[in-house]
């Protein structure tokens, strides 16, 4: 499994995702999931997939290296799409052109199961910096002002903190540790997401990262935060009123 | 679906259910799934049920009325069980003789869902304030104080805060009002779980409810309880430091 993760706020965009593989429980690898395509001033886009790796893998070869375009005749890579849509719509067709050639192979091997999803975050000079998310089908949906984050892979756990705290309005900043403590949430409940994590932050218009870093297990700053917030819940909870509900404590009959 | 948690602590033990059924979005209904059992003194069992609701309450109406244990020969009700295990084990029975004589029928019209599981928790007089969970093949798990709670139904959204708030110390009505939030943090996120919520507190060898309650959708505190706690979150995470990573506010390549 997989958690991914992309805030998008007023101020920018953030990206976050877990490095977590596995077959079965006793077969865990590291693989990063979260891809950085940029040329500074000019593009910048951002991929976090969830799903099966080796289709994962094949959509961002292709996608990296160019696929063919039956709309247009002529070979395509990501990077050459001219704004963020056509991105995510160069991101579909990819998808698509691994189910098939590699679909039904699979889906006689594993029973249905062709399966990935795609959070694709970022800008193109001229353009507005965009969130989408695109499905298995190869079609998609863009983050809005009423739901402004898109979430892949095991995304209940960490679901609840950014429902209650992430607004059009949050700062970029804040929206990174709302993202973190989602993030650590699903880590906590779901063993099938783990450490490293990889973040990305994209300040709104200035069309490179504004930072960039993977969080591994001995990190200090994302420890801290995991017990900074376990101890803020606890006074949060200890600050609520206690339920007023009527105690039958002399009930008899 | 449904969501239902129990929460064992040092004083006592909180059970809270949720009431609403569906078969699609558009055929929902309110069923009680919280049920008491009681007779001051002597025992109180509560059952909180999740899945199938024709599966549910075969169970509960066996329970209530008795089926033969071919154990003993006899026919036998939940509040003659002489134990908690001994009650437990009378559930899954219960589960099991549904299973014969509906189970076959229902796997052929609904391909292979016999779908229903059990938290039973409660106290026998002389013996121990005990919560269990039992599954839809009659077997069943108890909590401990490494893990004082336990789920059933739609469990992901909740289990965030249990796992960061929960401890076998924590005060009896604060674990009222964490397992209130788990439930809302599950109702915002998941359209099959909804208002009332039936809740029952029981005190560490009382033997008798201390508290039960309906909240519905009027009810002041409840909803206090969810602005106040979201207004905590924010707080919450606006007073954690920000991310000390190294910012590319300068690159250029």
């Amino acid at each position: 499994m997989t958690y991914c993760v992309g805030i998008m706020v007023h101020d920018g965009l953030v990206m976050i995702a877990d490095t977590r593989t596995n077959a079965g429980v006793d077969n865990i690898s590291v693989f990063r999931k979260l891809h950085l395509f940029q040329k500074p001033e000019e593009y910048v886009f951002a991929l976090a997939t969830a799903g099966n790796l080796a289709v994962s893998q094949s959509v961002l070869t292709l996608l990296s290296e160019g696929f063919h375009n039956p709309d247009t005749g002529e070979s395509e890579t990501l990077v050459e799409a001219q704004s963020m849509f056509k991105a995510a719509q160069m991101v579909g067709r990819a998808i698509r052109e691994v189910h098939r050639v590699d679909g039904i192979s699979q889906e006689m091997a594993q029973s249905g199961t062709f399966d990935v999803t795609v959070l694709l975050g970022g800008q193109v000079r001229g353009g507005r910096l965009r969130l989408f998310m695109v499905y298995s089908a190869g079609n998609f949906i863009e983050a809005t002002a009423d739901t402004p984050y898109l979430q892949i892979g095991e995304h209940k756990y960490g679901k609840p903190i950014l429902d209650r705290a992430v607004t059009e309005e949050t700062e970029l900043y804040d929206a990174l540790k709302i993202g973190l403590i989602s993030m650590d949430s699903t880590i906590r409940s779901n063993l099938s997401v783990g450490l490293p994590i990889d973040l990305l932050v994209l300040r709104r218009d200035a069309i490179r990262p504004e930072l960039t870093y993977r969080i591994d297990e001995a990190e200090p700053y994302f420890h801290d935060l995991r017990e900074h917030w376990s101890a803020a819940l606890r006074e949060a909870h200890l600050s609520l009123p206690t339920p007023p509900y009527p105690r039958e404590t002399d009930a008899s009959d």
